[in-house]
C-alpha cells in the first residue's frame, strides 16, 4: 500500500537532533532499539525481538513494547518544536491489543494535535514477521509537554 | 509511617509461583528489576537507577518506570488468581509525575477491583533516594485479563 | 472528502438492536443525542449544542463529548457481536484537544480490534460549525467486554 | 470510619468561587448533579439516580458517571489554584468497575500532583444505597491544565 507520509522526511537539522537526543536514552540502546524514520510529526522506532525484551511467556514484554512507543511519541512531538525546546512525557496510555510475536516491533508516533503547551499523539507498534507480515500488536494515546531547554 | 499493608506475606506457593513467572522475564533481568514484596493484592518491584535505565536528560526513562509498574501490577493480579491462571495486561494509563531521579525506583502494583475475567490494578512509582527519602514519580491504572495456563 | 467507510451501512436487523438499545438510553435522551449513522464496527451520534449540555464557559462539556464519544464506541462494538450479546464498557480514555464548539458535536466509534471477549474502539469527535466546517475535538481509546445477554 | 480530609473545608472565598462555576455548568444542572463537598484539592459531587441519566440496562450510563467523575476533578484542582485562573480538562481515563447502582451516585475528585501548569487528579466514583451502603463503582485518574482566566 502507498503510503505517502511515509516517504516524507524530515529537515536534515530535525534529523540530527532527534538522533543525537535518542542516542543519549540509555534506555532505548540497552533495549537494542533504533530510530529508522523520521518525519515532521511522525517517528519510527524498530526493536528487535530478542530474550532480553521479553516477559515470562516469550513475547515482547509490554513494558519494552511501551518503551519504544513512548519513545516515538516523544520524538514525533519534537520534531515539530522550535530548536532550543524539549520535550517530556506527561502521560499515555496503551492497550496490548495481541502477543508482540514476529522478528521485530515497529513503534510509530503521529502527531494529532500540536498545540503551544501541550501535543498529542496516536501510537502504534506492529508486530513484524521476517517475510515482512505486519500485524498492529498496540495501540496507544499520548499527551506530551514542550518545555525549555537548559541553558548548557 | 507504619504500613501494615506492606507487611503482609503471600503464601509460599504464591510467592515461588510469582517469583519462578518474574525470573521468565527476560525484560526485567535485563533491566536490573528485582522483586521485593509479594502481598496478597500487592506487588513492589525495585529497579536500580543505572545508565541502562535512563532517557536523554539521565533520568529514569518513563518506559522503564511504566516496565516494572506494568510488571508491579500483573504479578499484583496473579496472587489473586487460581493457580492455573496467567495474566496478560489489557491496557494501562500512567502519568509521569516528576523526573524519576534517586537511587533506585520502587513501583507498586495494588489490586483495586478483582473480576472473574478482568482485574483493575493502581500503579505507583516511588523515586527513593538513598538516604530513603521517597516521592511519587509517576502514578497510573492498570485493567488485566485471566487467562488459562497453556498445558504444558 | 470521499469517505467509502461512511457510505457503508449495518444490516437492517443490526441496524434495528442498536437503535432500539440506544433509544432505552435515558441519558442520550436527555442529552438530544441521536445516532446518525451505523456501519459495521463504526458509530456516528451527533449531539446539538444546547445550554444543556455545557461547562462554565459556555462550550459543549467534556463529560457531555465523553457520553457521546463512550455510546458511539460501545455501539461500533455491538454491531459486531452475535445477536444475542450485550456491550460493557471496561474503559475509556480520553483527550480534549480543543474547546467544542459548534453547531454540534459529531461522535465517531470505530472498532480498531474485535476479539472475543474485548474490543478496543477509537473514539474521535469532532466540533461542526453550521457550515459544515469540522474540527477535531476529542479523541480517545475504549475497552469493552461482550456479555451475554440476560435471558428475558 | 472516620474520614478528616471529609471534615475539612475549603475557604468560604474558593468555595464560592467552585459553587458559582459550577452553577454556570448547564449539564450539571440538567443532569441533576450538585456539589456536597468542597475541601482543599478534593471536591464531592452527588448525581441522583433517575431515568435521564441511565444506560439501557437502567444503570447510571458511564457518561454521566463519567460526566460527574470529571468535573469533580476539575474543581479540586481549581481550589489549589490562584483566584484569577480556569481549569480545563487535558484528558482522563476511567475505569467502570461495577454497574452503577444505587440512590445515587457520589463522585470524588482528589489532587494528586499540583503543578504550576498541570495537576493531576485521582476520581472515584461510588454508588451509594438508600441506606447508605457504598460501593466504588469507577475509578480514573484525570490531567489538568491551569490557564488564566479571560479577562471580562
Amino acid at each position: 500500500m502507498e503510503d505517502p507520509i511515509h516517504q516524507e522526511q524530515a529537515s536534515p537539522a530535525v534529523h540530527k537532533r532527534i538522533q543525537d537526543s535518542f542516542d543519549r536514552q540509555g534506555l532505548m540502546r540497552h533495549l537494542g532499539a533504533r530510530i529508522t524514520h523520521i518525519a515532521p510529526g511522525r517517528v519510527h522506532i524498530v526493536l528487535p525481538s530478542r530474550p532480553e525484551v521479553t516477559q515470562q511467556h516469550g513475547y515482547v514484554h509490554a513494558g519494552a513494547t511501551s518503551a519504544v512507543a513512548d519513545s516515538a511519541g516523544g520524538y514525533a512531538a519534537l520534531t515539530l518544536f522550535p530548536e532550543d525546546s524539549e520535550v517530556l512525557t506527561v502521560e499515555y496510555k496503551i492497550n496490548l491489543l495481541a502477543p508482540a510475536v514476529g522478528d521485530h516491533i515497529e513503534a510509530i508516533g503521529t502527531v494529532l494535535k500540536s498545540g503551544r503547551t501541550l501535543t498529542v499523539c496516536r501510537l502504534e507498534v506492529y508486530g513484524v514477521q521476517a517475510g515482512g507480515e505486519r500485524k498492529l500488536v498496540a495501540n496507544g494515546q499520548q499527551t506530551l509537554i514542550r518545555v525549555n531547554r537548559p541553558a548548557p
